[in-house]
């Protein structure tokens, strides 16, 4: 009997961790097992690596090692970093889009509404690029403003430019994060010359371990603690600091980064050709947002939208799975709930056809994309 | 050369991982990597064993499973727990002990000055017992009250009576949170027959990996969620499931509970050794709080009280740490501030003496106490 193949196409949900970077955790799940905030040898030991680690992040970023705070993952720096300005910098309006992840768009909606200000979502057009006139408007109108705007879009893969918002923001003296889950660690990020007052990092999403990612926050804009207890981090989060993650996350952006450019290249590659090969097969197919523009979206991520099938009714994902491909509608994130995707509807997808989104690695091969192309092909003309 | 040897009992801080532990995380960081919120194959076999890892420790503490949500740690769950409770149930008072850990104590100052409710710190004996007639009093007085008191003090070892608490708080009807950070895994902890709404469990204090916790939170409270984001942990905690970290710490707490009476019989023993041998060398030491005294204070602490010294001059954690054992002063949660400790302050230990709290754990020795012991009198005799 045949093996039933695993093809992994989900790697905006979550990616492989490389085997270096296990290998660069394991000291740390025995000798190195140190409370990094003891003072004495076996906390300085945990300690040194410690703050290695975060020397090590911030290079790569061109940000300073004071503007790195380690975290549980991406949502609680969105969190930390929303919650957090409005109070401390008086903040009069939250300016947003109505394609962010939830845990901005969740936590914009609840701070706007604890805090008594108006939350704006900016409009966005069919193919999900958001309206920056309407930003620069708004800015004029209230210049204190919070702007949280994301990086890459997880869903349907659109980059917004962050230079022209940041430099919109600085314009008006707005604070400006941005949640750049998705392309940390896969295109290079340049925090000295981007005016930008905080992103977050999630480790998992480059090839590092789940439950761990980074905060910065930018050394001119103070936060207050999101996480409260003992004083790690100088004061900004409780809770003994996850040394084996965060050692791990640092040696996956490094890889990550050291091999950026080649990892672009081949993942490039492989979406464009999978792109090309479904039009092949189901000319049919139309693709959501701009995730085929090349330069206007994440190279790692294609959402395709098929049209209404007999075959399939609305179970495509399924199908997949059954054949052992692994995919996602909208963003898995939150899949369990198994609502329709926000994302989708903002930029006013057919809820008559079905969108699937294929997101690549260097792990995956031209080989796993011509078995997936045979099975739908397979599905759609039976 | 000889060797520099290295102890540690610093154990409250921090433990070392059982490798059990480790083997059991290790699928998780290589072939087992999907999100647990996904709904394809990779996914699924995620999500299969993150449910079994919940029902694991529901089942070791009589909880359902449904009560039980995956945090970041202690810390995390202390928060939630308390600035969840505050709006969700109209709570008008807190009352706490000043003998909190921050985690506890700094929320609970924030949140009560937020909600624009008094916060009262019971009073508390020079050995650290908490009055709890003055609990029964002020409930007497608000009903609706947050009382949040610890388990086990992670300083000085005093134990509180959550039956007696628990007893008092459902008379009033009042919301009880406990810290139990430092008991979970070293005590049964059964919260079917205990009338508690929340707990919090931090994996790394029994073994586990760090970077990860658990707050019980009772069927009957519904807490918001504090970290917000996707709709993990049926909405109550945002943020990617750490699934490899989940795993290690239900492993550890099933290999904690199911060698409890061994590890505490052996640890105590350590500790009673521990106590009688400094007594006999330096009889001048004395214990802070309860912590000699057995069955009211943690078997893994013993806080010592040493008479000021030429020798040491203030710097008796140094000369330790020189001589290869690691121990803290107060918290080593905090202990990078270097701040005075509030526990030691509140009880109104003398300043002129230096605090030393030895923790143990199962895999310390009786060689290493006699050479501990060794230690401390070569250097107080010197």
């Amino acid at each position: 009997m045949a093996t039933m193949p695993s093809l992994y196409f989900d790697n905006a949900a979550t990616t492989p961790m490389d085997e270096r970077v296990l290998e660069a955790m394991m000291p740390f799940f025995t000798h190195n097992f140190g409370n990094p905030s003891s003072t004495h040898s076996h906390g300085r030991n945990a300690r040194v690596e410690l703050e290695k680690a975060r020397k090590k992040i911030a290079a790569l970023l061109h940000a300073n090692p004071g503007e790195i705070v380690f975290t549980s993952g991406g949502t609680e720096a969105d969190n930390t970093a929303i919650w957090g300005a409005i109070p401390a910098y008086g903040i009069q309006q939250i300016i947003s889009s109505p394609l962010e992840h939830h845990a901005v768009l969740h936590v914009t909606e609840h701070a706007a509404s604890r805090h008594q200000i108006p939350r704006r979502l900016l409009e966005v057009s069919a193919e999900g690029a958001v309206n920056l006139e309407q930003l620069d408007q708004l800015l004029q109108e209230t210049p204190n403003s919070l702007v949280t705007l994301m990086h890459g879009n997880n869903e349907i893969g659109n980059l917004n430019d962050l230079e022209t918002i940041s430099e919109t923001c600085q314009r008006h003296g707005a604070y400006f994060h941005s949640d750049t889950v998705q392309t940390v660690g896969h295109y290079p990020l340049d925090l000295q010359s981007l005016s930008i007052h905080a992103i977050a990092g999630s480790a998992h999403k480059f090839h590092g371990p789940k439950g761990v990612g980074f905060l910065y926050i930018n050394s001119n804009k103070k936060l207050p603690p999101f996480i409260e207890g003992g004083s790690q981090e100088r004061n900004r989060r409780g809770g003994t600091e996850n040394i084996a993650s965060i050692i791990g996350m640092a040696k996956a952006l490094e890889l990550a980064q050291e091999e950026q450019e080649q990892h672009q290249q081949y993942i490039s590659g492989l979406k464009d050709y999978f792109a090309s090969r479904i039009l092949e097969v189901l000319p049919q197919v139309t693709f959501n947002g701009l995730s085929a523009h090349s330069s206007q979206s994440l190279y790692t991520v294609l959402s395709v939208s098929f049209p209404p099938n007999e075959a399939t009714r609305g179970m495509l994902l399924f199908h997949l799975d059954l054949k052992g491909i692994s995919v996602s509608g909208g963003s898995a994130c939150n899949s369990g709930a198994r609502l329709g995707s926000h994302v989708l509807q903002s930029i006013g997808a057919d809820p008559e056809r079905e969108c699937v989104r294929f997101s690549f690695s260097r792990f995956n091969t031209r080989e796993e994309v011509d078995y997936t192309i045979s099975q739908l092909q397979e599905l759609y003309t039976n």
